[in-house]
């Protein structure tokens, strides 16, 4: 039987590579794939349950089973290469992105980031205070390349607090998560090694790879739940990959949060294949649910599992404190950050590790929580009054992203013009992913403040989104 | 006589290359040369300046020509090939060194930092201060990733007080000096490229290169007058060279100032072959004669050269604050910045414009300028005093580095063991260079405040250098 059923799977998967079966499109009903290729139904489903397993189609409960938009290439796919370089960030479209991420005179739809009076901002202003008044010299000298002990401290009893055993020996702090991550990949990896990453992500991770001359081959990310341990590792065994990146707690743009087993065969899997498994942690303080979820770190038991995080969307963006952690690891990231920017700020290190000294971090935490969750909701109702029909936007766990699929085939890229004509940031789908999968996404940040203008600017990004929608 | 003085020169050049004549050597007299290969006096001195001219031979005040340690490859030596790849920081030596770095206990005669009693520290925490109460929100978020519009005119209006015109939209703001260079690199070279550098020169540099897989060839940073252009023109004929990293405004170790003239002539090289120049411009705010020296940038017609410094070594080492700049690399440099740190750290970068707007900043820099000169002094002296006879000490024009020849063949990296012992952190000269040219050199930093403590450190040294001496 297990003949049968592979050869009906290899025929489908003809098909798809073919572009018989197109992404999106219903593959023939089990019953009838069944009579037209003489197999039993069990036989049927166990083909189907294959490509599923493979990433290559997935079921829709009460509908069937349709082709992937985000399918992983096929090895042996002419049309799609499996593994390719990442786009550099070079075509006018995406320098207009990187100009946006700069401007200051836009609604920050488009940034990731909460607003300053979700903060414990008065806090962290004493703590900087405190500071300078016990500890002004050694918050204006260098600090050691690896950071300051204190602020080491406080990030391993915060992991303390989540069941993760974190020696500060291991900690290295540096300028934000993004930083951390760029560190990691350059400790680990050279020019044209293959990293593997989740689709979509978030476009700052494509971009550092990119910059490094590494290719990418890229694992769905599925709404709801996450990453499939199955599937990475179905990736990892058709590919020579050096590294994974992955965002388990909360993907950035989509929200998901991806299950503990799922997360233990990640780590299990990479450690088998002999992958360095980077993860970004940067979200995880972030469930709206209440319970932090583990890092991936949780499961690693040989050590090679590198941690990023930071505190710039918890406690203060703009003191560029995070850090990078993994026993194994240490050296390499210490000699990286020291051949780079030396060292992190000293006062930004010491006010964090002052904060943390000096406050339950948990309320403030709490209530950005509570906020962010509720701020979810209120985006989606207001697109779900404002926009047009057929829009689908995602249902974060945890973070501050909403992931909107457009309705009728409108443009990301396009209504991310539009929008920028009417002061609002927005990011178009297709950063996200190394493919052409999202070019009918848009990418929102609900970390600002709800508020009468926020609904307005909403309900004039849906108007957009209709204008274009009837032009088509 | 052309063809006479090449004839000796070419039968010097060999005797260099096949170790006859060797490193440190002195070189026949030109009367005896003369005689020996039966040409003029006046054709000896024509070849002796030929070699001169190429690097390979130096001319001493009354004691005549020596073989110089820094010799550039010669083309075709097979012991010396001209271009390989950096030496990666991984042997326990080296290791060690890194060690150093990050070690607190330590009198740290390692670290090119002043101390901060020769800082304004006082007017910078009030800076601090006046920023955390009039723009606390701003100094907690994110920002832009070039840099916050009023730091970026404040060190558009520092180039401009020594002559030199930049644009504020040309600057990217970074954490200090290593990280704009390491930007600037990551800009403009793929893995595998040539990259020159002087030797000696900052270790950091060639870990940076080291870290990107570039290749590297060394024009000889030559004590007292710096860069010769000729030497690199010529290196940059036989070489494909991608960027030059430059330190034209006192190099660190040698504390040497290259001249106007060549430096204007390094400028046209550079353009003229394609090289991207990229100038360490870290020390130019340090120069012993209180004359700000003009950086590369000033002879660059095309807008090709990349200017980096920082704050660190004149206001504040700890805020971590610095910039690279060069109209035609901005974007490159921004988006580099993007997608490796976001952003630099708001406070910092605020707060030091905060206190250049408010501060004569030719005031603490007039008076650092004159410490660290009469710093330089002491420490030679003291040198003089307790170090074996023969030890030979640098006389840096600017900054604060101090490099040291030790008497009687002592290694530099014997040394920098048996000072960790006492407590006390150097820094082997076998750092500074891809060569092996320096193992018998020592970098020592004379930031720190002189005082009895000091002088008792150097005592201790010089006694060190002594038993090492005597051992062998």
């Amino acid at each position: 039987m297990s003949l049968l059923y592979e050869r009906v799977a290899e025929s489908l998967r003809g098909q798809i590579r073919r572009g018989v079966l197109r992404a999106g499109e219903r593959l023939p009903s089990l019953r009838r794939v069944g009579r037209q290729q003489q197999v039993s139904l069990a036989t049927a489903v166990e083909a189907y349950v294959q490509l599923e397993r493979e990433g290559l189609v997935e079921a829709r409960p009460r509908s069937g089973y349709y082709v992937r938009s985000t399918a992983p290439p096929l090895s042996g796919a002419a049309s799609r290469p499996a593994v390719r370089a990442p786009r550099p960030m070079r075509n006018p479209a995406l320098l207009g992105v990187l100009d946006v991420l700069t401007r200051s005179d836009l609604l920050p739809l488009h940034a990731a980031t909460p607003a300053l009076d979700l903060l414990p901002a008065a806090g962290i202003a004493a703590a900087v205070a405190r500071t300078m008044r016990r500890h002004r010299d050694e918050a204006l000298r260098y600090a050691a390349p690896q950071g300051h002990p204190d602020l080491r401290l406080q990030i391993a009893r915060r992991y303390a607090q989540c069941g993760v055993d974190v020696d500060p020996d291991e900690i290295v702090v540096t300028a934000g998560a993004m930083e951390a991550i760029s560190l990691a990949l350059r400790s680990v990896t050279r020019s044209g090694d293959v990293v593997l990453l989740e689709t979509p992500t978030y476009y700052g991770l494509l971009q550092a790879v990119a910059a490094l001359g590494l290719r990418v081959v890229e694992v769905p990310n599925r709404v709801g739940t996450g990453i499939d341990a199955a599937q990475l590792d179905a990736l990892l065994a058709r590919h020579d990959v050096r590294a994974a990146v992955l965002v388990p707690n909360f993907n950035n743009p989509v929200g998901s949060l991806t299950g503990e087993a799922d997360k233990q065969a990640v780590v299990a899997a990479c450690a088998a294949r002999g992958v360095v498994l980077i993860e970004d942690d940067l979200y995880g303080e972030l469930a709206y649910s209440g319970e932090r979820p583990p890092p991936l770190r949780k499961f690693d038991r040989k050590g090679g599992v590198i941690t990023c995080g930071s505190f710039s969307k918890t406690l203060a963006p703009g003191l560029r404190v995070g850090w990078a952690l993994g026993p194994h690891w240490t050296g390499e990231l210490l000699r990286a950050k020291c051949f780079s920017s030396v060292a992190t700020a000293s006062l930004p290190q010491l006010a964090i590790a002052d904060y943390l000294a000096h406050h339950d971090v948990d309320r403030p935490l709490r209530r950005l929580r509570r906020e962010l969750s509720a701020n979810a909701q209120r985006w989606r109702e207001a697109i779900a009054r404002h926009w047009p029909a057929g829009t689908r936007v995602s249902e974060p766990a945890g973070g501050m992203a909403l992931w909107l699929e457009l309705a009728d085939g409108v443009e990301g890229g396009a209504l991310f013009e539009a929008a920028l004509g009417q002061g609002i940031g927005t990011l178009p789908g297709h950063l996200f992913s190394n493919r052409d999968d999202y070019r009918h996404h848009l990418r929102l940040s609900c970390g600002l403040r709800w508020d009468a203008k926020m609904e307005q600017a909403l309900r004039a990004l849906g108007a957009t989104a209709d204008r274009l929608r009837r032009r088509k």
